[in-house]
């Protein structure tokens, strides 16, 4: 068959089978069933390469930014001085890379349940993974919430980087068991942050996922960002913490320290963030 | 062919062919091929229907409220009493729809170049068209460009709701020619809003826009809004004016009359949209 009459495409389908977002693939850089997860890394056209976990894409190198500086900065720069961070999910390694821009941290540890993830993602993925190797990194292949379960008032950050809450390894991720598990490993003044779908396509998921956050959380707040990289682009993230509000502590003098490696983030946007569309606002009654 | 091994898909192809989305159709309502363009109706599945020209999706029935409902009502509420509004392009009515929830307004001229079109809107998307019959509205079917040249001081608000730059009936509203003509037809306080691309897929188009406008308008600014029917949706809509910033203008008592009909736009929504992620700043030069 002559090469131009084929093409190769990765649809991403949601939405009840409804909608796809249709990508052209280059390369197929790795393709695995792990003991848990089918996991590909293609490289794309323009968007570099994409990752992605039972067919649904965690990231493209393209955008991955605005999404891994979102759910890492804003619960960082609301803590007065980070030192121990746990992540949760997140094995591409991009949200750790975010954490460690801050030079208060002293400790991350990294509960990501297959190790095939990271082992991937450190051959194939560097932009994201290149700090999986930092001597502040522990990496811990379990479940993310018996291994919260174990912890108490630990750390001063926990970020949440999960998969969707229908289906696979992120379920357990999203109930008020796992919740109020983190709310105990943090100290007194930690915060907590998590990606919560869309209201787009997965309102349900959403509404479910702050429920549940605020029968654990006595301070639970919605935050909004661009996402192009996800169905609908509109996405949410969920803020929480004992007592703490998320405004920015001891701004002026952190961000200097991380001028030039943000391209999303800024103080400006971290306090836009929190307002939302009327009828998300309604969703959520916030 | 048994009904089950058959379905219809309407594929949104953007990004040089690298990126798509891809739509599960119900019904082909109405399809045509204008004097100007190819206009397509279509029912989907959850996102009710679609209205799309020459392939590209103009709206969808679901999501179409946070487009019109922030390139509308961020001019119009920065401009204290708006009687007398210029809309050019927006054939589908939905400019049209929330431009006249202002109970100050008087008189709104809509240009729209194709009067099949509107004809299309009328008859199957009374969701956007219905209010294109109000007294108050005035329908041109000529080239947006033309019409606004023969302008001199007469609008308070101009809205441009046009199609992409690159192709078809929108290329010559992405012009300094045509920004400096819309400058001359806007009053004194005049406010003028369009819509101006994504800096995900469309980023060259997006700063050609803010370039030929910067040479029109004195004072140019940027606000974004999440627009999930459109290509990453992320979107960009530009806001200039000769000398008035895009404060809410005597905002309390005229809310109260719009209350209940806004399902995106809000007051804290309105300020928060003029806050850019750090890449979209620097992009812009703003």
């Amino acid at each position: 068959m002559p090469k131009e009459n084929s093409s190769l495409r990765f649809d991403e389908i949601f939405s009840n089978g409804n909608v796809a977002t249709s990508l052209r693939i280059r390369n197929v850089i790795y393709s695995k069933q792990s003991k848990i997860q089918r996991i590909d890394i293609f490289e794309t056209a323009d968007l570099g390469r994409i990752f992605a976990l039972d067919g649904t894409i965690m990231l493209n190198e393209r955008w991955e930014f605005t999404y891994h500086e979102m759910i890492t900065h804003v619960p960082m720069f609301s803590h007065s001085n980070p030192k121990d961070v746990l992540v949760i999910g997140g094995g591409d390694g991009g949200v750790v890379r975010e954490v460690l821009k801050h030079p208060s941290v002293e400790k991350v540890d990294l509960v990501e349940i297959d190790p095939d993830v990271i082992e991937a993602c450190k051959n194939y993925l560097p932009s994201t993974a290149s700090k999986l190797s930092d001597p502040r990194v522990a990496i811990y292949n379990e479940d993310g919430k018996s291994f919260v379960m174990r912890k108490d008032t630990e750390y001063d950050v926990i970020i949440v980087d999960s998969t969707d809450p229908y289906k696979g390894a992120g379920e357990s991720l999203f109930t008020e068991e796992f919740y109020t598990a983190c709310r105990n490993a943090l100290k007194e003044d930690g915060i907590f942050s998590a990606e919560a779908e869309n209201p787009v396509y997965d309102g349900k998921e959403m509404e479910k996922c702050f429920r549940e956050m605020n029968k654990a959380f006595p301070m639970v707040k919605p935050y909004t960002a661009f996402v192009p990289m996800y169905p609908s682009g509109f996405w949410v993230f969920a803020y929480a913490s004992k007592n703490v509000l998320p405004t920015i502590k001891d701004g002026k003098s952190r961000l200097k320290k991380l001028i030039g490696s943000l391209f999303y983030y800024n103080f400006k946007i971290h306090e836009a963030s929190f307002v939302a569309p009327t009828f998300l606002e309604k969703l959520l009654e916030y």
